[in-house]
């Protein structure tokens, strides 16, 4: 009796697995996707951040772009990204709300330092000059802040910083990133001879 | 008499060139632009394009961006681009209307040949695979089509066709485009020694 359900518990198993794969595998697939996709409708999450939700409009995983991302990312008040680096660019569009982006533009000291403040709001548009260590709050108690984000050189590598004194050769690399974990395959190893 | 109003005439000449150039260069200079920018206060132009209204978002030439450029795009009913393709990746967010996307996916022949159509609405995304030639229309009578556009390796070279059965060698390439005539500079040649 416990030898048959073992079995049947690992029949369920193999076959939760199977699925658990196809699953993942076809939210993965780049072939099969419209050309033109209703926004409303692309999958969101907030990769257990509290107050972020984040979308990959158009993105390398999910829909095979080579060059250029783009996301679409709300934050609610108080929340906001870590402090971090990449070496891409990326270009804000403030479509709703307003905030705070805490740019440290010297990247010669060995960290970053304290960051200046620039208030974003709607209808603004920025860019994060490639490497510099940065940090964007909805510092807005009042209402979201909505923002479409461009970035260059896809997947995105983020180095992750505890704070603004810790050295830049301390920084933690997170990769793939949150969003990019489910679908990112390492590139194959040679089969070895 | 004629030789003093001619001088007069060379020092305005002078004096309006100067000007002129000190002008332009003004507007070409990425120093000195805030980090961030109102995007109601950006210029824009329909570059002697009747229903266009062009804006640069962040662009190569006017904001120092390398990897990635956005732009602001309105299309009145009826109005649209040019037949055309480039080497780059572009992505479109539909902000406001709608419209016809004509797309020839088949880059494997020596024209583009009968393109299929695509139904194109606000909030909706999508992205025109590298050489694929493609049209963008606003083919609703009642309102503005209104996209945020992001293209790679900036600034843009495009081919322009006259119709969809012109071979794509004779594709004409016009660069700079005609948002970046006004600060495009070429490349400086090697000083001869």
């Amino acid at each position: 009796m416990l030898a048959c359900s073992m079995n049947l518990t690992l029949l369920l198993l193999t076959l939760f697995s199977f699925s658990a794969i196809a699953l993942v595998s076809s939210q993965c697939s780049i072939t099969g996707l419209p050309l033109v996709r209703n926004i409303s409708e692309i999958p969101q999450d907030n990769y257990a951040r509290p107050g972020l939700s984040h979308m990959t409009v158009a993105g390398s995983l999910l829909h095979g772009m080579k060059e250029v991302e783009v996301w679409l990312q709300t934050f609610a008040p108080r929340s906001h990204t870590p402090i971090h680096r990449h070496s891409c660019e990326e270009v804000f569009v403030v479509l709703k709300g307003s905030g705070t982006l805490y740019l440290a533009s010297d990247s010669n000291g060995k960290y970053p330092g304290n960051p200046k403040e620039h208030f974003v709001f709607q209808n603004s548009t920025f860019h994060i000059p490639i490497n510099d260590v940065h940090q964007l709050w909805n510092t807005n108690e009042q209402e979201d802040l909505q923002v479409l984000v461009v970035i260059s050189r896809p997947p995105i590598k983020v180095f992750i910083y505890e704070d603004w004194s810790m050295p830049h050769s301390a920084a933690r690399l997170k990769f793939p990133y949150y969003w990019d974990e489910k679908c990112y395959q390492a590139p194959n190893k040679k089969d070895e001879l």
